[in-house]
């Protein structure tokens, strides 16, 4: 009986395969040959899609970001140097069109988001290995799904590995505004952690100030308002002991000197192009520690880790009961895909829209 | 029987104190009542030398170093501030002269190193509780006995706490001639870690190679130098695991770069008086970790940990055995104090000398 079953869910598989692989048997995908400006050396390149083999996974993919780290990767900017030609793209998420004979955890419709990085995930269509794919719930938002490797990753192994946080404690970090930073409040906030958020003072900064709140944050301050805060002096808040960097310069030691003894701060960014700075004095006599922090090789390390998927399971489950809400984003078609690319190099909005390859 | 081996014990005991009493009633010891210039701030007084109490034990100092710190102090630079008037110094070896009725552990003619920080050693007598004093052997000699509890220490507690070293293992300092770089250079060997000792160039810098190598260097580069070198290149040592930096700025920063990935600085000490700074790409892309040590905080932290008394019976057996030398010294007499403070102050030389005073 099982047998029987077994053959006919595999020759149903085997004509749905044979009938969206007629549909599908081009693809497409935006391919740099050489390293440089993105307008420039990335292209769009037909591609046949073959049938998955044994345990892989044919997946049409939906929605991919284009992220900062995708810019500097097709530079050659980034450490992470994919041989040429690549396909471009690090995220995004899939809806499974067929599985190999070996693939019993996946089915037609599933929607999945690879878990490997630099994969190319600009590109309609992609045959994954079983292993790289993550199932996600359906009621998880598309943009949700296609930005969630990198930065709430980031935000969650930043508040979880380097100091042992408690409800109540305080977290301070620069660059509040940036993705990953936004994912910091709304975590901090989920978690009873107490935020403090600095921004740069701008044009509009009481908007950005109220956005920022409104995600959770329990204080936003400009770099100016940090210099006078009263908030660790008159009780409010406890010192941070854990302080997340992405801008560097002055501005990441103007941040330092708020951190508490023995506190900790982590550098996952550096928008200044300013190097970090600590005062001979903090590091002996306070005890101030700096480290650095980088998903890409987090994932590496831990790639079939329990702590990989409990973060994943958790992130998702803050999203889909609205804890956790995705990034400011705009939707193009994979066509513009130029567009995306130069808004993403240009970015300097107040909070930077995400630009979202879709591939319908 | 035991009843009247012990009132012996204890009328002699009393006929002895009461002797040394009579002959030592007064001592003399170097004050400060206001932060300042040492050699002006600092004077002699007399003092009345009491009987211990119960858990007391009366020492007469023998010997006691002029650490950059204690100037520093008695500058009011330095986090420590023991209350003023205070008597300055913070190392130093005695000799038991008598002890309190509830001491067992001490007794006359014992050879001791007080274990509190800030104590006040420029003294020719002092009065400290039983538990704050370490018994050291008598062929540990005066120099090393006198210099054990900060510079080993932390050469000791350095090369230990931060990084898990294995013999074969590769350490790089800067300052590698400074009394604490010395003592590195000396557990690195007798750990069996190779050591990459930076120096600045300078008159009759090959002495002071063969001076360091002498100790026990494996290598021994100027800055220059180490801006060229192939040693981690060629294959012949690891690139090393642990940096340790008592000079910041540019030093620190070329001495970091050779770290290998997930390798630790740790900073002891600002000779330059330039900030430490880390690279964004180093601290995310490389796990490079920036910490500080301080021996005080240290101490205090673990006064009585099995760990302390371990650490100082290694040091003590090394010391013994002559595989750790104390530092190069002058000892001059306790009444030429400010021949010593003046001489710490402007230490300029190549291995700098450190001035012990003599009680006797």
């Amino acid at each position: 009986m099982a047998n029987l079953s077994q053959k006919l869910t595999r020759l149903l598989r085997g004509q749905l395969n044979l009938k969206l692989q007629r549909f599908n048997s081009t693809g497409c995908k935006l391919i740099y040959c050489e390293h440089g400006d993105p307008v420039k050396v990335i292209r769009k390149e037909t591609e046949t899609i073959p049938d998955p083999a044994k345990d892989e996974v044919l997946i049409k993919m939906l929605a991919a970001p284009v992220n900062p780290a995708d810019i500097n990767t097709i530079q050659g900017k980034y450490p992470v140097r994919p041989p040429l030609p690549a396909v471009a793209g690090n995220e995004g998420v899939g809806e499974v069109v067929s599985v190999g004979s070996g693939v019993t955890d996946f089915q037609q419709g599933d929607r999945v988001v690879p878990l490997v990085s630099a994969l190319g995930t600009w590109r309609t269509h992609c045959i994954l290995p079983k292993n790289n794919l993550l199932k996600v719930p359906k009621k998880l938002g598309l943009v949700e799904a296609a930005t969630l490797s990198v930065n709430p990753c980031t935000a969650y192994r930043m508040l979880r590995d380097f100091v042992d946080l408690k409800p109540g404690d305080t977290v301070i970090q620069n660059g509040a505004n940036s993705a990953c930073g936004q994912n910091v409040i709304q975590i901090c906030r989920a978690w009873g952690l107490r935020s403090v958020n600095v921004i740069r003072d701008r044009a509009g900064v009481n908007e950005l100030r109220c956005f920022l709140k409104d995600l959770g944050a329990t204080h936003v301050l400009t770099e100016e308002e940090l210099r006078k805060t009263q908030i660790f002096k008159n009780g409010e808040l406890d010192k941070p002991k854990l302080a997340l960097n992405c801008v560097g310069g002055q501005n990441a030691l103007e941040v330092m000197r708020h951190l508490q003894k023995g506190g900790t701060m982590v550098t996952y960014g550096g928008m200044s192009r300013e190097p970090v700075t600590a005062p001979t004095s903090a590091l002996i006599f306070k005890d101030v520690r700096i480290r650095g922090f980088w998903m890409t090789e987090w994932s590496k390390q831990n790639a079939d880790s329990i702590d990989r998927f409990e973060m994943l399971e958790e992130l998702i489950s803050m999203m889909t009961s609205n804890e956790l809400q995705g990034p400011a984003f705009k939707m193009v078609n994979f066509e513009q895909y130029k567009e995306a690319l130069m808004n993403t190099m240009t970015i300097k909005g107040m909070i930077g829209k995400k630009y979202i390859l879709e591939f319908s």
